[in-house]
């Protein structure tokens, strides 16, 4: 576990547009995983997920004013394994100087979630997602849309 | 090859004070790549890298006035296997909608490399690195520095 916390298991884009978005990822031949939902599209990549995520969407989950976000919003996440993990992997990045935009708790969709900004504003996520468990090797593979 | 173009292989963080970043991470446990650079940091992950970058050489590298990258910087890279391979993901991109910001060019670190802005503007690079084989699933693990 020395590279645990040396992972990117989910990519969010902040768009205003949802359909177009999602068209030109599309037409650039990016298929959408049955994973995604009406307010946000999940791609199967390598070992971790790329998502489309209303931009609006975004700020709110993060507690953050959407002009806030600027151009290309874009937030890393990093995927533990549970609760316990997620709280240590973030007051690791609190400690090491990261800002605290939203503690870990329990949200909405049924994970356990937490954001902070790096020295340099860039916008990490760190989560429990109790319905994508992760490999043993950390990586992130969506589950059958029919589980 | 049907999933070719679903994947991030470099995560490029733009950063104002790149000593500030690297301590920053390095503090949060990340242990940067021996193939670092005085302008570059590389961390491995699993199958794709995160970067540090200086913010005025990303716009640079991109044709871009720094002021464009607006809050959090970041760009997301498809290394490909081949030069006719990027072209023709750049040109996939360019035909869905993508905007070219810089098209694939040799480039002065010996690769050859393009960028696109999403219909949201997030930035793409589509780029040939002949230091940087890709494994056959299209992975990318930075090779061994002592190499």
């Amino acid at each position: 576990m020395t590279h645990s916390v040396q992972r990117v298991t989910l990519i969010t884009l902040g768009v205003t547009d949802l359909d177009r978005a999602r068209e030109f990822y599309g037409r650039w031949g990016w298929r959408a995983h049955p994973a995604s939902q009406p307010g946000v599209v999940f791609y199967q990549m390598r070992g971790a997920v790329l998502a489309l995520f209303g931009r609006d969407d975004l700020a709110a989950d993060q507690g953050r004013d959407p002009a806030d976000l600027g151009t290309g919003a874009v937030t890393l996440a990093q995927n533990c394994t549970d609760d316990t993990q997620t709280d240590k992997v973030f007051q690791a990045a609190l400690d090491a100087g990261a800002t605290c935009l939203k503690r870990p708790e329990k949200v909405f969709w049924g994970g356990y979630s937490g954001y902070f900004a790096d020295p340099e504003g860039h916008v990490w996520e760190i989560a429990t997602n109790p319905f994508w468990p992760l490999a043993d090797d950390g990586s992130l593979t969506l589950p059958d849309a029919r589980d």
